[in-house]
C-alpha cells in the first residue's frame, strides 16, 4: 500500500487531556509503515489554510509524555467552520503536501468540521481518509457514552465545590458557582460528586436541561438555608428560562463564533445577577458568586487516570480505524462495556453520528424536584472522575 | 503548675492550611500534664459568647490528620471585633469553664481581636494567656517574613495562571484573571511563579502597591498584544486609583464587615468592568475575564508542602510559648533563617505586632515598569510554593 502523509490538528475549546489524544494518535502514527510525515497544524484549520505545520516525527517521546500532560491544545486552537472554498484551498494544500490521512480532534463542531471537508473530498474526488477525534468538557457528543475531557473538568468542578462548600461551612449564607456546559449540564451535574456527608453542599443544582424559574430558585434557597443554615448552589452557565434562551447570553457581549455559538464563559455577570437576586427577594445577607471559568478545562495537576488514559486511546484508535480503512470518514465513539466493573471500549463509527447536534443531560440523570440529580447520575459519572481528596470535619 | 483548660477558634477567611495550625495546637496541648480540657469554640469569638465549643480531645489522630489536610476552618469562622461588652462576657464563660489559655488563628483582624481580648482580661485582673496563631493567603502579617496559607493560595494561583497561560496560547487574544488580596499584592505577584518559558504569561501583572491607571493599562496590553500575540494579564482584586480608593470596592455591594472591609471577592464586577475596557478602547475582540474567587483559599489537593508543614509548626510553637509562660499576650512570628537553604524559623513576639495594621509588598519586589516583579521576589517566593507541574509546549 501506498505511503500517504497525515495531518492532525486541535480545535474548539481545550480541554486538560485533548493533547492525550494528540500524542495517543502521533505515536500510533509512527508504528505504522504506511504513514509518512506527520504534521501538526497550528490553530486547527487556519494551519492548514496558512501552512503552518510543526513536524510531529521530531519531538522524542519523552517529549510527547510531557505534551500529553499539559493542558490545553498543544498545537493552538480555533473555532472556524469551513465553507466550499476552504475546503479547495485545503485539497490544495494537501496534494502538494501529499497527505492521505487527517485527523481532526474536537467537540461537535469540530466534528461538523471535519465532516464537512470529508464531504467535499469526494465531491472533489480527493482521497482523503477523515477522522474526528472526539474531545469535550461539555460531555455532549451523542456518538459517546462519554467524552474525553470531561472526566477532568468533572474532576476540578467536584473538588472546587468540595473546597468550597467547606469553606461555605465556615463563613456561612449562600454560594452561588457558575460552572461550564453552553447547552448541556452533565458538568455542573459532576458538582454531586462532591457530596461525602449528608449535609454537605452542592445543596442545588440547577442545569440548562430544566427551565429555570427565579422564583423556584428564591424558594429552593430559603428552603436550603432553613434546613442547612447555609446554601451552596451549583449552576449551569447555560441555564435559560422558559423561553429556550440562555440567561447568561442575555447578560453577557453578544459575542458568537463562526458556529454561532454565543459567549458565555469569561465572565462574571451571570453569577452576580444571580447574587442580585437572592439578596434582594430571599433578603440574605451574605451572598457570593464566583464563575469557575476556564480554570475547569486547564488546570494543571488535577486531571482524572481514567480520562488521560481514554484520551489517549481514542486518539491511538482513530489512527488504527483510519488505517484499517473500513470508512473513509468516521468518529471514534467511547462506549461503556457491560459488566459491574467500569470499563470504556472504543469504536469506529460514522462522522455525522458526532457531528453538529448535542445531546442533553438525560431525563435518568435528572431529579424530579428539577434541582438536584439522581443516584444514576453519581453511579455513570464516579469512574470517569476518580477518587476525591479526603476530607473530614468537626 | 496548676491545670488549667484550654479554648481554640478560627477566624477570619479560611485557608487550605488553618486546619493544619489547629491540630498541630492541639497535638502539642495534648502531650502537656498542665493543660485540661482542649474545646474548640465554634466561628471564633461568637462560639465563646454562645457557648458552643467542640471537645478537642475527642477526635483520633487519625481523625485530626485528615482535619488537618481538609481546607477551610474546621471550627467555622467569623468577622467579630469583640468590644468590652463581648470581653466581659467572654471571661465570665472562661470562669466558668476555668480557661487559662485562649488561642485565636487568624490575620491581622483576628491578631487585633486576640490583643482587644488579651488587653481587656489584663484589665479585668482575669489571668489569660492568649496566643495568636497567623493565618493569612494574603501574606500581609508585618510580623511574619510570610503566612500560613499564603504558600498554598499562591500554588493554586500559579498553577491556575500556568493552565490558563497554556489555553491563551491555543484560542488567543486577551485574559484577565481577578486574584486575592485586598491590600497586600502578594498573591497577585505569586503569578509570576508560572513561568517557565520565554513567552509565558502572565504578561502583566498589576499590584495594589502601584497607582492603577487605565490609559496605561490599556497600552500596557497593546504593546503585550504586539510583543506576544496574545495577554495574560493577573490584576488584584486590591488595585486602586491614584485617589487610593479600590476600583473593586466601587464596583461592588459597598457590603462591610465589623472590621470595616468592604466586600471584594464573591464578584466578577472587576474583572468584567476591565475587560470592557480593553473591548472598548483597545479594540480587541477576544477578551476574556476570570475571577480566581474562594478556590484561591479552598481548593483541595493543591496545598504546598512547605506550608501545610509549617502551619502546623505554627500552631505547635504557640502551645509551647503559651506554656514556657515568656509573655502572656503574643503572637508567633515566622521567620526565614539565613542560609541558602530555605528555612523557616519560628519565634513568639508581642502580640501588637501581628495586629491591626497589614503590610504590602516592598518595593524591591516591585518591577520598575509597574506591571511585573522582580527576581527577588521569585526568589522569595519559590520555596514557599514548592515544584509546580511541568508542562511542555510544541
Amino acid at each position: 500500500m501506498k505511503k500517504m502523509n497525515m495531518v492532525i490538528a486541535q480545535s474548539g475549546g481545550p480541554s486538560m487531556v485533548i493533547n492525550q489524544s494528540l500524542v495517543g494518535a502521533v505515536l500510533e502514527a509512527r508504528k505504522s509503515p504506511r504513514i509518512g510525515r506527520i504534521l501538526g497544524a497550528r490553530h486547527g484549520i487556519l494551519g492548514i489554510l496558512g501552512n503552518d505545520y510543526v513536524d510531529l516525527r521530531k519531538p522524542s517521546v519523552k517529549k510527547l509524555e510531557t505534551i500529553a500532560k499539559t493542558p490545553s491544545s498543544a498545537l493552538g486552537s480555533c473555532r472556524k467552520k469551513p465553507n466550499a472554498d476552504d475546503c479547495r484551498a485545503i485539497f490544495e494544500e494537501f496534494r502538494k503536501l501529499d497527505v492521505g490521512y487527517f485527523f481532526y480532534i474536537g467537540g461537535n463542531d469540530s466534528a461538523d468540521a471535519a465532516r464537512i471537508v470529508a464531504e467535499e473530498a469526494e465531491k472533489e474526488g480527493y482521497p482523503l481518509v477523515v477522522y474526528h477525534i472526539p474531545k469535550t468538557i461539555d460531555n455532549d457528543l451523542r456518538s459517546c457514552d462519554h467524552t474525553p475531557g470531561f472526566g477532568s473538568a468533572a474532576r476540578f468542578v467536584a473538588s472546587a465545590i468540595m473546597g468550597d462548600d467547606l469553606d461555605n461551612r465556615a463563613l456561612g449564607g449562600v454560594k452561588i458557582d457558575i460552572i461550564m456546559g453552553r447547552d448541556a449540564g452533565f458538568l455542573t451535574a459532576a458538582s454531586a460528586l462532591a457530596r461525602v456527608r449528608e449535609d454537605d453542599g452542592p445543596h442545588l443544582i440547577y442545569l440548562p436541561e430544566v427551565p429555570f424559574s427565579e422564583e423556584k430558585f428564591v424558594k429552593d434557597v430559603q428552603a436550603a438555608m432553613k434546613k442547612y443554615g447555609r446554601c451552596v448552589c451549583a449552576i449551569s452557565e447555560g441555564i435559560r428560562g422558559k423561553d429556550g434562551v440562555a440567561i447568561g447570553a442575555k447578560l453577557g457581549s453578544g459575542e458568537k463564533d463562526s458556529h454561532g455559538n454565543v459567549q458565555m464563559s469569561g465572565t462574571g455577570a451571570l453569577g452576580d445577577a444571580l447574587a442580585r437576586v437572592i439578596k434582594e427577594k430571599a433578603q440574605i445577607k451574605r451572598v457570593r458568586a464566583d464563575t469557575f471559568g476556564y480554570l475547569q478545562r486547564s488546570f494543571p495537576g488535577v486531571a482524572s487516570e481514567t480520562d488521560q488514559a481514554e484520551a489517549f486511546a481514542a486518539g491511538q484508535s482513530a489512527v488504527m480505524a483510519a488505517l484499517k480503512g473500513e470508512r473513509s470518514k468516521g468518529t471514534i465513539a467511547i462506549l461503556r462495556a457491560k459488566g459491574k466493573k467500569y470499563q470504556a471500549a472504543f469504536a469506529a463509527r460514522p462522522i455525522a453520528d458526532a457531528a453538529k447536534y448535542t445531546r442533553s443531560v438525560p431525563s435518568e440523570f435528572i431529579a424530579k424536584n428539577g434541582h438536584d440529580v439522581t443516584p444514576a447520575f453519581i453511579e455513570y459519572a464516579r469512574p470517569l472522575v476518580g477518587k476525591l481528596p479526603e476530607t473530614a470535619t468537626l
